[in-house]
């Protein structure tokens, strides 16, 4: 049903586009599209409507002999094609023959070398007309999660909380960064995730001035920061969260540097609704640590898009126009990276709506010390 | 050092390429270059020799704000600048302005939005000579591992074969395939895995016909088969190993597919040596289940190199021409998957020396009937 309604709107922008089919190789556009999960996979979506075409309106899913009754029970709205070639070529061939004038296809997700052997496995006559290099377009659609997306993201979102709740009674002082990693994760996996949506971040002492400290042997402090910042892969979708928590007492410089970065993000959240600039949001959490004199160590952007993928579209950053939309699930992570001293991220996933934002991640924010 | 001899080694290539400079962006390929682990990287490596050039000889990596302690600490044979735009811009720019005359790209890891903007980076009048698309350069000298990636895959490897050990005696029926998978995972992690090298396979019953059964709530059955297809990442480099064991008592049709494919598998290993090409290696193994009567159930191609990416260079596939060489490290997995019905697979990774080759995973592969 959804999928009914996301490949409508995928034919419709690719004939705004001025193309008559689009040409989809990037996985989660084939999943988003189609549904079908394999790792092998070319999909061409026909928008076109000329009269006796034998592409019109059709999906069709070519992928390899290693995923035939797999891509038969999951793209249950698409015909399937197993390709004995590479499934690319063999949906470049079938575009060639169907009577597809232009087929578009995502500059971003397509290599040169890719291109070449496109146009190579058409007839000459059309090499030069028939593939038109397009920006990301579906990409551009699965911004705006739809119910069963939002329900999806919203279910990683609470399973990750939950972890977040487990660790914070596991921690202690001497253990390593990777047990409690292996931790978090094992308890992610037997809660059904099918994996972590990145590699686990555990960045503790003065570990946590690296903003991508992964789990190391490194032992938790008697006193310091420990970042964790962990998502899992739900059915498909990613969570994405950041807490930063205090091992033993802190320096007041420690303190201050935590309710800054608090603040800072706690601003983001409230600057997000349907219609605010991502520039803005971004924006609204550097001023905060401007303010507070910590901005040159906030080094990276304040967000970014959730969902199929760990980064999507759309990007909060400096001077960024896009505007929020309702629907749009993003993360609002500030930090701050002092480095050979300390750091902390503190990072909510929100769902953007008319009057502002549902945070999916309501973990507790305050200051913990453990 | 070993860091040194791949430069040199690339840096040999590309004059041979006729480029001067090569511009690396797959993460895999830098990190084997320069030793940069990060996720956002440009490496420019100068192999020309021209008088007075400021970009002789010289290798710069170019990340962002993020990781810039991590980069200065992993980096160390290279000059690093952190961009304040897109890594890859300021790469490009930065080029444009060394005097490098012609830089070559890996069309199969620069995406035509990608190549579009490297170019627009540059002067107009360097724009068509500047960049030069080649065919993967640095993943082809990476077929070859040298002595600190052989360490480092053998210990992959090992570790694959202890949890194999491991989950041996954890399996009973009833038990889910996810609780299968958590327990091997978690049990990676606390033995130092940053990862799994993909997602962990445990395919049972009816399930082990999906030659890609990622671990499901569905129960290990009181008979029938269970593939387990799972792959560790240690130190950077991916282990990769199947093995697939029986609950219960067997059917002869089971037991007598079981032989098949082990026949295969060990026909395989016995195939690989030095200048013995991989299509070669494929027949060693397509012939013996041909003989059988299974073939048209072997629907994929019998392997691949494994080091820094779980799939590397070279396929060990149908009518290959290309020759193995000593010091590649490649999978020999032969399967079968009847739809409906049953599946099975038994791969091991192996190092190919003069004579033949070297089992990284040793582990049983006789019948195991749990």
């Amino acid at each position: 049903m959804s999928i009914n309604l996301r490949k409508k709107k995928a034919e419709s922008a690719a004939l705004e586009a001025g193309v008559d089919a689009l040409l989809v190789t990037h996985l989660p556009d084939v999943r988003w599209l189609c549904g079908f999960t394999g790792s092998s996979a070319a999909l061409v979506l026909c928008a076109g409507e000329a009269k006796g075409s034998k592409a019109n309106k059709r999906a069709v899913l070519f992928t390899d002999g290693r995923y035939t009754a797999q891509a038969k029970a999951e793209a249950v709205g698409s015909e399937v094609i197993i390709a004995t070639k590479s499934p690319l070529l063999a949906a470049c061939e079938w575009i060639a023959t169907a009577g597809v004038k232009r087929c578009g296809f995502d500059q971003t997700q397509t290599t040169v070398a890719d291109l070449a052997a496109m146009q190579k496995a058409v007839p000459s006559k059309l090499r030069k007309s028939l593939f038109v290099a397009l920006e990301p377009l579906v990409a551009k659609l699965r911004e705006i999660k739809d119910a069963d997306e939002i329900a999806k993201l919203r279910a990683a979102a609470a399973l990750g909380c939950k972890l977040f709740d487990h660790i914070l009674s596991y921690m202690q002082p001497g253990m390593t960064e990777v047990a409690v990693a292996a931790e978090l994760e094992h308890r992610a996996r037997l809660a059904g995730a099918e994996a972590m949506s990145f590699q686990t971040i555990v960045a503790s002492g003065e570990r946590s001035s690296l903003p991508h400290g992964h789990a190391t042997l490194a032992k938790l402090p008697r006193r310091g920061f420990v970042t964790l910042d962990f998502g899992v892969l739900l059915d498909g979708y990613c969570s994405d969260m950041t807490r930063t928590v205090h091992m033993g007492r802190a320096t007041s410089e420690e303190r201050n540097a935590y309710d800054a970065v608090l603040e800072a993000q706690e601003a983001g959240v409230t600057a997000v609704r349907s219609g605010v600039t991502t520039g803005d949001v971004d924006e609204a959490t550097r001023s905060v640590l401007r303010r507070a004199g910590l901005a040159e160590w906030f080094t990276h952007s304040t967000g970014h898009g959730v969902g199929l993928e760990i980064h999507e579209s759309p990007r909060l950053a400096t001077k960024q126009t896009q505007k929020l939309k309702t629907g749009m699930i993003v993360t609002i992570e500030p930090g701050i990276y002092m480095p050979g001293r300390f750091g902390l991220r503190i990072e909510d996933t929100v769902l953007v709506t008319r009057s502002g934002c549902e945070i999916l991640t309501p973990s507790p924010k305050a200051w913990i010390e453990l």
